[in-house]
């Protein structure tokens, strides 16, 4: 408690700055920035909410730019591809690059290809979206479900049968991420699959974010939407996303990056802090998006620094 | 350890017939009867699979009838109201009175009513079915979502402001249960209500089992289908089916009966006979559905007897 109350004197809400959570004296921009070479951003609550721009934030991406820092852009969101994510940074006037964007999509088809060797001649059940289909394509793995309209049906006469004997034995894994068509053929399909005796089909969730947050508010996100088949088939799925380790390793492998100068700035404790902490990297919690002051001691997951948004970083 | 030897030896399943736990000894149909003037059966499992009548159930009712006994069918499934499982009951030809059904979609109608004083002037944000939305009306409940085409839409692009400021704060209660029409706009309207800092929104499940039984295999059940609502919005439902107390506790004093004198029949440890236990009545596990013998021990569940199926009881 005495902790946390040096730490909410020194954040100063009402003045907003960063303040370095083991010491009370406010922390500069330039201070802070200098201790880095790179910094890895969360998007939704960060920079953006839904399709608005948070104030400031494209300022400060330039800024850090201009200052010979690299970035990189880290989403949970699996309903995008890198493609559709590079036209929504385009759309918002932020100048980014597609290979400095790694979301959770992307880091499930590199997942699967590299970490379990998937077999090309096997297929992908997806439960998710678009942008998902997309990146197991440019990793060249074959896949059915998703957004095909045999899998999108909104009936009160489910033919169960026809789903039973419709199942295709070429599905290795189930992957599931956000997906606003979801609905029951597709998780019944998806359910099936997984308890499946005859086939040894993987279970992968993209990430596992129990909400998703819009510029009007919060709405249901990927763990939420993912939990049914977590609950009726009994299995425990590999997360990719944040918190979890494979898409920090993927990254820091592929970009050849020193954790000790790499700043994780994301806005959720138990996603964007803590993987960030799980990677060994520091942490910045902006408070533009999800996690509020008083989630810190109860949720228990304490950022390096911390600020009210990217723009109050000066 | 020993002791589950000793039930399965004299469980013979080989040549199936009633065991009674605490004894080897093999019970006769007779002697079980005579113990109980109430019997209490699940359906799913017990009586049918989806739409097919197990063997020999239909029998078992009309011998038990015969010898005097009040039976009564209770279900966990929310889809069908009273007047729609009676007709079930009728195509499968099987003699049943309304009355004699207590499904949990009328228990929370009852529950709703009785039990919270529901006010007359509020109402009930639906995720479920035709069966569950009669259930409220029978009981003189408001209510929207459900069935309304208005919330069973499957479009990739889901209008979050419409969702956020389309709110009815006359919304006093969202109540969960199986939904084949499942949803994301539905699910967001009802994760919008539960999370509403400007409401007092109670939150109630007709029933929480992962699994649906159907003739050709499970199916995610509603435990599975309002799995997103409890994860996004943080929040503990009111469970009123199986294997909770308020349908019991209903069904009890509705009916006026001995506990002492009361059998509880199903084919699921988790739901039935955790629903007897708590109850503090008899309870008989038959293996026509979902739970297997090897379960028992697993999750620490003991009914009092059990069989093969209702035909196996001779």
């Amino acid at each position: 408690m005495l902790f946390l109350s040096r730490f909410f004197l020194s954040c100063d809400l009402q003045q907003p700055s960063i303040s370095e959570m083991h010491s009370p004296d406010l922390l500069q921009y330039d201070k802070l920035i200098d201790k880095f070479d790179t910094l890895l951003f969360d998007c939704d609550g960060v920079l953006w909410r839904g399709n608005e721009l948070i104030p400031g934030s494209k300022e400060f991406v330039e800024k850090v730019r201009k200052a010979g820092k690299q970035v990189i852009f880290v989403t949970n969101n699996a309903s995008n591809s890198r493609n559709q994510y590079k036209a929504k940074f385009d759309k918002l006037g932020i100048n980014v690059e597609r290979d400095e964007i790694f979301g959770s999509a992307y880091a499930s088809a590199v997942y699967l290809k590299y970490n379990l060797k998937f077999p090309a001649d096997k297929k992908v059940f997806v439960v998710g979206m678009k942008g998902l289909e997309e990146e197991l394509e440019s990793e060249g793995i074959q896949y059915i479900g998703g957004t095909d309209p045999k899998y999108n049906t909104i009936t009160p006469d489910i033919d169960f049968n026809a789903i039973k004997s419709g199942l295709d034995k070429d599905v290795g894994a189930v992957v599931a991420g956000f997906d606003v068509m979801l609905n029951y053929t597709k998780l019944s399909y998806a359910y099936s699959y997984l308890t499946s005796k005859e086939h040894d089909v993987k279970f992968i969730l993209t990430n596992d974010d129990s909400t998703f947050p819009q510029s009007c508010g919060l709405f249901p996100g990927s763990g939420a939407m993912s939990s049914p088949l977590v609950v009726s088939s009994k299995r425990k799925p590999t997360v990719v996303g944040k918190p979890n380790a494979p898409m920090l390793e993927c990254i820091l492998k592929q970009k050849q990056l020193n954790p000790d100068r790499t700043l994780m700035i994301g806005d959720r404790l138990n996603t964007d802090i803590s993987f960030g902490q799980h990677g060994n990297v520091k942490t910045l919690l902006v408070l533009s998006g999800v996690s509020t002051p008083e989630d810190i001691e109860k949720e228990g997951i304490y950022p390096d620094y911390i600020a009210r948004s990217l723009k109050h970083i000066r």
